[in-house]
């Protein structure tokens, strides 16, 4: 597609300031730069935080140019002495700074409206590196500026995400785009409850079909995310992506269960909605977090009736139907609990369908037969399925609860769609 | 306190992933590793996130040696092509990857263990940089390791925050640390379910206490946190934060609940233990989630009982005792329905307490009336106390849900205080 045509632009985003050296503040600028830059066909290839000590700000600088044609700063811009990015910029481009009386009396007359006089030190947000293009701040004080040197482009925002967000739109998009440019368009595919490494090994052929399109999965506790990308007009970058995803959804079938913004529980409550059903939840070791997933989704009172989250025993007896002998023989954790578990919350709440979790998240309680991680699922639904599974989740206690409320839900989801997953 | 010493160590951050350089993903790892390293006295100088094309992850490591002495990435160790992080720091610092079949067999112990065997794609997981130190991952399949060369430490660990963070706290800063080296020690407090503008109001006279040191205010939904710091020995540290900790107390008095990694469920379960007291819930637009956080405290069960989520009226009659014409008369979102589910809880589960929640958390269901973020919370306990308290939340459903949960653990916490609360 890009045949013929120059290479990729390629670009740094640098943030300047060290507050971002601390333990609270992250650069959130770079996702909205990242994603203006995609669509006008240019590829971020790193990004760095710098604190405003000269030194490691003129290196970081040096380095930024050497590794990309762009590189997009932000703060440092402002009227103080540790605002020194402009400086920094003019060092390594070997300029000079001048001042600018338009940009003066501007900042004068917007100090007046607001009824005092311009402070001293705001004079020097009127300095400019010499031959920059000025980039007019309609949110802040402080102007941008826009360089270009060597065929490289510095461009230098404000660190306010307003103030930044504004001046890309307004002066800085006008000035990179190219006409009939490609950009880069973003899918992700999902899929819930399977280990990584058994994802990857499902998806070999789709890295074989498609060697140049780069793929990353990501694994978040219970769900593994597909991201991949191409590079076209929107049409061009659509109909390869649809290849892709078919790909995908050829290796890895009814798994997948959502893509970009789709949530698991927004999958499954709308296969509730679809077939009409309705749910109610028997809930031990998850505590009430499966029916705190599945009432996210807005509108979810529609399938979802309620949840006994039957932590103690008596609980499980009296809310959920099982029965004490069953506790007694069996253990609360047992696919015998959890089986009449799922059919008590079904009966108790009138749903179609009532599913169970019952285990041991830890730290303590388990045993050598029961280890800490062992979770029973179960699914009753009135049209006569009754479905059970055993877990042996690993990690903590977070992380057990998080994997078995995506592994009831996948277990739900499979079940609404006829399927029997991986796993079965 | 430094005099004499030998310099400061600096640290580079590096994060190692693609999916960091799209618009979705931060870094939130350096959050973490920079605090820690404050406390060695070690003090970061730059961070930076790069993708897993080998000529710039090769290009951001040499880099960053170049930078600081020491360098920390974080990403890259996993069993996929596009994990390339231990191959790209032998390559600039000289030496050979070798297998290392200790690791190896640790490998596929741990899938065996969840039953099925280790994919080959793992193998390359038990691959070391000749020389290096294996750092052990107790919570996940990728060790970490540190490798020094002329004066520079590398420090390698896995992308996943919570392995991380433990490879660290059990195997590096052991590593790291020096005896006697002063380092910046921070503290929070934390507040919950005050807005924020009143936490300010309240402790004005703690600035002006303390015009030098750099408080911090963060507000994250339902909680805020006051953090500062000092920079010496731990001990040193330790005096001066303690001081500054008892004017906020002084300020604010119980609103503080807990300090650094205390959380409200976890102050408001320590109390319930310290009593002797039981809970038990019944939950309407929350969904479940107040018994899952409360359910996030190790060994909750030893006084949470469970939940009615009860999300459909039938089930807040039927599981939570309101009567019909309660609901008929005054709605299910109403003082008079949060009062009986509270009791209702406390008397099904056979609790000392019984908390409720019931309200509107949208986007759709709001009147005039009751307008989104109603929300009315009750307490029952069988000591005779009866309380209410109605909510008027902004924000969006997610933020609603949040916020009710700190309102409902807040009240409950207060009352187990028997203080009355800011807002009472």
């Amino acid at each position: 597609m890009t045949t013929g045509a120059a290479p990729p632009r390629t670009a740094s985003i640098l943030a300047v300031g060290s507050e971002l050296l601390g333990t609270t503040r992250l650069d959130t600028n770079s996702l909205f730069l990242t994603g203006r830059m995609d669509a006008l066909g240019i590829a971020t290839v790193r990004k760095a935080c710098v604190g405003d000590g000269w030194d490691d700000l003129v290196a970081e600088i040096q380095t930024a140019l050497e590794r990309a044609s762009l590189l997009v700063t932000s703060g440092g811009l402002g009227p103080t002495d540790d605002d020194r990015t402009k400086e920094a910029v003019a060092k390594v481009l070997g300029r000079r700074l001048v001042r600018d009386e338009e940009i003066l009396s501007r900042l004068k007359e917007r100090f007046r409206k607001r009824g005092y006089a311009m402070p001293d030190v705001n004079a020097k947000q009127a300095d400019v590196v010499e031959g920059a293009t000025v980039l007019v701040n309609r949110r802040g004080s402080a102007p941008g500026f826009l360089v270009e040197e060597g065929g490289r482009t510095v461009v230098l925002l404000p660190g306010v995400p307003h103030e930044l967000k504004a001046m890309w739109d307004d002066a800085v998009a006008p000035l990179l785009a190219r006409a009939g440019e490609p950009g880069l368009h973003r899918r992700v595919l999902k899929v819930a409850a399977m280990p990584e490494s058994v994802v990857e090994t499902m998806i070999k052929p789709v890295y074989a079909a498609h060697p140049s399109v780069p793929i990353t999965i990501l694994a978040a506790p219970g769900e593994v995310q597909l991201q991949f990308a191409s590079r076209g007009t929107a049409g061009e970058a659509a109909a390869v992506l649809d290849r892709i995803e078919a790909d995908f959804r050829r290796a890895l079938g009814d798994e997948i269960f959502g893509r970009d913004d789709d949530t698991l529980e927004g999958a499954v409550g709308g296969l509730l909605r679809a077939k009409g059903k309705t749910l109610a939840l028997a809930e031990s070791c998850t505590g009430g977090l499966l029916a705190g997933r599945l009432t996210e989704v807005a509108g979810s009172s529609d399938y979802f009736l309620g949840a006994a989250v039957t932590y103690a025993n008596a609980a499980k007896t009296d809310l959920a139907g099982v029965s004490a002998e069953t506790l007694e023989r069996y253990g609360a954790v047992s696919e015998e609990t959890a089986r009449e578990m799922a059919l008590g919350a079904r009966l108790r709440f009138g749903s179609s369908i009532g599913v169970s979790v019952t285990g041991i998240a830890g730290p303590g309680g388990g045993t050598p037969e029961k280890p800490v991680g062992t979770v029973h699922l179960a699914l009753d639904d009135a049209d006569g399925t009754r479905l059970h599974r055993r877990l042996a989740t690993p990690g903590d206690r977070a992380l057990i609860r998080r994997w078995t409320t995506s592994s009831a839900l996948s277990l739900l989801r499979h079940h609404l769609l006829g399927t029997s997953g991986w796993r079965a």
